[in-house]
């Protein structure tokens, strides 16, 4: 057993169902090539056969994991020594289609831990493994079962609150970046990569698998797949389009030091030091008027390229891209 | 005294002001045209009149239910029988406008639990009967009473969180529908009507007596009254003029399998198999090249029609309406 | 000792960090020019100097404010007596940059207060000065402790929800202004200025030293410094263009009686009784044909004008400016 022959590892903390299936797991340091001491430790404690991608510890196995120091302070918790919580161990040799719960949830973490950056892990198939749950007050809760647990709550006098029901929890019920800013935590999912000084205002949104290579100042939303590189601003309610629902087939990207302006939306790529002009939706079919080459090309054909300034001309009604004589720079005590 | 001679019923579990008055109300399981036997055990359990719309239980009629099967678990929980709590008895007769908090809320939970559709149920008066209140983790709080709450809160040390100021509830403290997902709760009002396979995105928006009939992809703003019907996609920030305030006169709605682009919005209906491009607005009165026909004409006179693409002409800037040759639909696996 | 010669006082109750420091601070009653009375309360109680901007009370002045009935309500509460909290008082006697936490929340709470309006008191330093926190179920947590607190929660069972990391928490954990409402509290900052009667739907943001002078309709985001004056309504996904990040330098307002459509923007001030159509952003170096003038301007000489209904041509996509022949007027029963 090499330490390179294993993509990813990870003991968690994970929530049961009523017929003990582990619906959501908790990784608090998940490990991207785990050292060769580390996965011997995991499957050592876990059991594990070398083929084995994850198993929820026993009560006997999580005894004996006083002799790994890394398990210890988990199993140390009398909370997970119950039926709707147990101790989990996940190896991932390949990075394959995913095949389980606790799988998934440890490549999100590896994505918002900032050990692998979007698009650079297989998460083939999330949809059809993610259970919908209710993240709540008090905890996670299968869709299944949470009128019930709503109408238990209200006879006996305490406030449920559900704060999403959704495939993907907020992030930072999992994981909180360092140096990241995010003033309303319900619009990014886990699985989000956020880089070091991006501050997301309360219209950004940031999907699993998507995100700032950081600093960036986010006020936009960012589609699944969909990366901005340092120092660019996606604008007040701006749009990159997706592909997972009513956009393209296309993953787009945007370059360094971009402005894309409130409202806007780029169908498109960008390349470093564009400008998007607020209110303009530059979808990839749209026609564009080249001013500095005399002719026009569809958007499509644009996508990439660096030091564009994009708008609609205010007083023909015209897409036109001109070269961006303006650089834009974040303004730094935001992003600290 | 027959069934179908009341339009609904329900017994609720009640929060109460200082003056004893109900403030909001909380029904498990309300009935569209009661059964018979169902409304003999509400009246005779809260010893009604026949055109009593509603009475809060006393102490002594709440311990005589326990001969009503339906009531006698709601009554056994000892959380109701205090000076803020109470159990409510509600009947209506016919479907008026609204005279009582715990009529309205009846309403709005028929909405949400699919026994009506928006726009079939009359809430004529309800911004004037619904008070607003604080929804926080520790239950329903009047206005008024919300900053001494917060000081004493602050000063035992406690952390009281507000979620919604507002006179309507997010949706998921009430009723949970079934197949659905809300990515944050705090974007769908009590009274939202949600389709089975309806997921909405954080940047969706569902008002009260408003929704989808499912399944349906949403991450834009559904306002009052309108209604999308299945398969259709309403995208990122998109909008629906709507009529309560600053929009126009007339409901709107979305046909089946529409996709309506991020950063668009729509004051005309649309039938079936209509597009309408990103960032494009079409309001009712805006001029509208039908290019099939060589003719213009106003947005308004398009409305409710099949089969439409609406765009604006990237070169000229005028909006134009062609045939829709691409048929849009859902990805399956984000809406089981 | 005058009471015109100091700006502002309050006392508060400060959450401290593990090195003693003020880290966030609740004033339930800021006050703007204190009375005489007062000051002498404040400094004999805290043993303050008049030159002295703020002091977090020692145990023993603590005890020693049952001789000041302002003072004693909050010092009785034994929860502000522990190493993590504690009572703070804080006297501001010119209105300079800022200089502490402290000081920096008492400015907030005079926005929110209605004491001061927008882009009336001296701000500057801010991002520099507040630390960001996690705003939780368990109080205020700094930003570097928030990955263990997250841990301990998790092993004990317990569900730690993060409503906010940011620099700015939501105004209702700190004061709820009279009068309005607030759907998705996640997105009004402490610092924001409601009037009476403003109305927040879930597409609303209000910033910091922002706000309306109400009743106002708020379904659009309200950037830091920008003010819309009474009856003015900005509709769903609407955009005022700000000044700190990817804006322009000009703050911008809107005057009475507006309205500016959903996803629109303006990058300009409005006057009184102006229309911005749907989905149409003015940017203020846009080209305007000014039909009734027979000339084209740039928008930003239109600035701040009464009256002017602007749309972008269906026809021609031309931005255009004419005189605004309809009212608008707020409905009523949804800002009472």
């Amino acid at each position: 057993m090499t330490a390179d022959s294993f993509f990813a590892g990870g003991i968690g903390l994970a929530t049961l169902n009523a017929r003990g299936q582990c619906i959501e797991a908790y990784y608090p340091e998940p490990q991207l090539q785990p050292e060769a001491d580390m996965l011997r430790d995991f499957f050592s404690a876990a059991q594990l056969e070398q083929d084995t991608a994850c198993r929820l510890l026993t009560r006997d196995q999580v005894r004996a994991c006083n002799n790994s120091p890394r398990l210890a302070e988990l199993a140390a918790s009398e909370a997970w020594h119950d039926a709707k919580r147990g101790l989990i161990v996940t190896v991932i040799r390949r990075d394959r289609p995913l095949t389980s719960v606790a799988e998934s949830y440890l490549k999100l973490h590896l994505l918002s831990h900032r050990l692998v950056k979007p698009n650079a892990v297989n998460l083939q198939g999330i949809f059809k493994i993610l259970p919908t749950l209710a993240w709540t007050n008090e905890g996670a809760i299968e869709a299944g079962a949470i009128n019930l647990r709503l109408r238990e709550a209200r006879l006996a006098g305490r406030g449920l609150h559900i704060f999403a029901l959704d495939k993907f929890p907020p992030l930072l019920d999992y994981v909180v970046p360092a140096g990241v800013r995010i003033a309303d935590t319900a619009r990014v999912r886990l699985g989000a990569y956020l880089g070091l000084g991006t501050t997301i205002m309360p219209a950004g949104f940031i999907n699993f698998n998507a995100g700032t290579l950081g600093p960036n100042m986010v006020e936009g939303r960012i589609s699944q797949g969909v990366v901005l590189d340092a120092g660019s601003d996606l604008g007040g309610g701006a749009s990159t389009m997706g592909t997972l629902s009513g956009g393209n087939d296309t993953l787009i990207s945007v370059g360094r030091s971009c402005l894309i302006g409130a409202n806007a939306g780029i169908g498109i790529a960008l390349g470093d030091n564009c400008t998007v002009e607020a209110g303009l939706y530059v979808t990839a079919g749209a026609k564009v008027v080249l001013q500095a080459e005399g002719k026009t090309v569809r958007a499509r054909e644009l996508s990439g390229r660096d030091g564009m300034l994009l708008r609609r001309n205010s007083q023909h009604g015209y897409i036109e891209c001109l070269p961006n004589s303006r650089e834009f720079a974040l303004r730094a005590e935001l992003h600290e």
